[in-house]
């Protein structure tokens, strides 16, 4: 990917982040690509998702999903972590294999999207490092039953990635299925590129090896100057702008199919560095979509976010037919890809115009290897503004709460958590 | 809806707001209600919106659609508050007809939309007030020529709403398309309950008569007090919030099927509040599915946010199946529905156990009666947030920049904006 940040300099925006402040802060990035690489090399808990581009092997994944590789469906079961990297992949690029992800547990719509699906030519991804993941093990046996009601047998047609040992670990050695571990040391919204967001690629038939030499292309830009590096240019960038007020940052991809993108990006920041009262908010949007929506706001509202821009260098593309209505005949000379490329140009300008800041990053393309430099070059954006926040990037304890806390209510054992929820403060106001 | 504002008190949450402080409010409130009953009354722009449940015919709009009444699919082209209402009633409620909103001007995700519709049994439903929208007139030009290609007549399957004049009109009047009006001083994102939003309701079957009352039944409750009034309560506690430092609302419903609605929030509030320099960001979640994502940052990032969780009492449910691994079996005397509504509660505990504010919209179920109360609900509540802000809440002049500078880069005439475009300031990072 390349990176941008011309309009978030200051003497284009406010918040904006000024070359003489960037220099200074570009010492500070030197520091802690220090601290990172030397995290990689030891294999540090966190730190070592950044090598996984050289130690994810795409031949144990293709193994493991051989038997479904024919698949027309595939039910990926996980949730978070365990779903978006893998979701991110799929839904970005083109294949005959439809897939669908259980990753909430409302029983209506976990009904009707297992309704529609052939099971006998659907595959099983069930994804939780724990092996204990509540919605991902509920969703898992809702599946299998209704897999055995139709009298299709799940256990030829489930893969498992999961950790060491657990629950989920014991049940698939028990009925012998296919599984892939978890990797040490690498958190759930850092493992796109292990076999957690792979291994639905895979069963989708795309291209593992230029995703992981997507990710290694990024990896060898990673340097101690921001100047020199996209992926830490959008980290400072990001953590500049939020210390001088921009606490959001809208992910905007101009391509559809980048949707769930941006739903990753806001876990990987979110989970990462929302700690200690700190953190810059993401919000998902989507070009040119949310032009009729968040705009306005993002234009003149309070000037307290960043705007962050996706955009293809190519894409597909098709003629808007010529009209009768003379009003719009201008449209009649373009192309839906010129007319896109044009709202994102627009956009851009608008905000710069309104002192807004806002960063570019570049592809190429939509495709395995450009994603993967995405993937794993917002990674070490986030790394990155982890260590310059100095928060605790690779944890994520405040979500245990309502875990125990659940648990408890369904009588999962005894939690003081669960005994807080009756205590609730009420002021209702009734129709 | 009822509302629930417990959470939002400063006895538990901060930034929270005082009991006394609201008791103050409420004298804002109650001058705002007057400002907005003299506005419906006069039939002024925008608080005309109030009036859509009085005002809407659904007889009208049933007698426009029912040349296509027994269609399979509908597309319907249109974007911002030309698409949001009708996607977010389509997608809360099931109906046999399958629904696409081509709301992006995507190259290859337009053309895969429409390559898997059954053309000869498929519904066309352009909306745009100007009837110049550059999105939605394209992509309706590259439909019309889809459906020309496969030989199927598009001028006896489409219907379209648009303003009394303008190019759409124009060409609807030309081929005698069945036509709707948008109705006059209801802006895009207020007009779900009219034909814009309505339309595709009855396409796909549901009961308009019961969306328009329950509506008016929210209708009904708007008084001078925010403690008689679950839509001003909502309202008037997300202004005080914002006050106090919650610059940010995520808007988090415990029903997948309500994931549009977070959207249509989002574009109500956001281009409605957000001008002048004010105005609260909606963030746009799903539970339990961003517990696994943004629970972290919402319990323990900086404390710039309320959380506003939307529940319905009623679910349809689904057994979780028993299972030998013991360490999950507590779940096996559990329903779906049960853990959702565990992981709302906990979830909800959690924040508060946190001093994090949030707000509770209960509903009885998903149905048409309780989905035109909340939409109508929040459309109130936003109008008084509005006048407790002091913003012209009717009005979105920052998306004006845009549009011109598109239609400048496109040949579409002279626009100053679009030669603004080629200045931007670049500081490039490459790969």
């Amino acid at each position: 990917m390349d990176v941008d940040i011309g309009n978030a300099l200051a003497s284009v925006a406010s918040p904006g982040v000024s070359r003489d402040s960037l220099e200074r802060l570009d010492e500070q990035v030197a520091e802690a690509h220090e601290r990172i690489e030397s995290g990689r090399a030891n294999e540090e808990h966190g730190y070592e998702a950044l090598n996984l581009p050289d130690r994810t092997d795409p031949d144990e994944i293709r193994r493991a999903v051989e038997p479904v590789s024919d698949a027309e469906a595939l039910i990926t079961v996980g949730i978070g972590g365990s779903a978006l990297g893998a979701a991110t992949i799929t839904n970005a690029l083109d294949s005959d294999t439809e897939t669908v992800y259980l990753d909430n547990v409302d029983p209506a719509w976990v009904a009707a999207e297992l309704e529609e699906l052939p099971l006998e030519e659907t595959a099983i991804n069930v994804v939780s490092r724990s092996g204990t993941t509540a919605e991902t093990l509920a969703n898992f046996l809702v599946v299998r039953e209704v897999f055995e009601d139709a009298g299709v047998d799940w256990t030829e047609r489930t893969i498992v990635t999961t950790g060491e040992s657990g629950p989920l670990r014991d049940l698939s050695d028990r009925h012998d299925l296919p599984s892939l571990k978890v990797p040490d040391g690498v958190p759930g919204r850092f493992s796109a590129l292990s076999a957690v967001g792979m291994v639905a690629a895979a069963v989708c038939g795309h291209d593992l090896e230029a995703l992981l030499s997507g990710a290694a292309a990024e990896a060898d830009t990673l340097s101690g100057s921001l100047f020199d590096c996209p992926a830490y240019a959008y980290g400072a960038t990001s953590y500049a702008l939020d210390a001088r007020g921009a606490g959001m940052n809208a992910m905007v991809p101009y391509a559809e199919s980048l949707e769930t993108y941006s739903e990753w990006f806001a876990q990987l920041w979110a989970e990462s560095l929302g700690k200690d009262d700190l953190g810059q908010t993401p919000l998902r949007a989507l070009g040119v979509t949310d032009q009729h929506s968040q705009l306005q706001l993002y234009r003149a509202g309070p000037r307290d976010k960043v705007v962050t821009f996706v955009t293809p260098r190519e894409t597909g593309d098709r003629t808007i037919p010529d009209t009768e209505v003379e009003d719009i005949a201008y449209l009649g000379d373009s192309t839906l890809g010129e007319l896109l490329s044009a709202e994102f140009e627009a956009t851009e300008a608008s905000l710069a115009a309104a002192g807004r800041p806002n960063v570019r990053i570049e592809l190429e393309r939509i495709d395995e290897y450009e994603l993967g430099g995405l993937l794993y070059g917002m990674e070490a954006a986030c790394v990155l503004a982890g260590e310059l926040y100095g928060v605790n990037t690779f944890e994520q304890p405040a979500v245990e709460w309502a875990k125990k806390a659940t648990r408890g209510l369904l009588g999962g054992g005894e939690f003081e958590e669960a005994d807080a929820v009756a205590d609730k403060t009420e002021l209702r106001v009734e129709r």
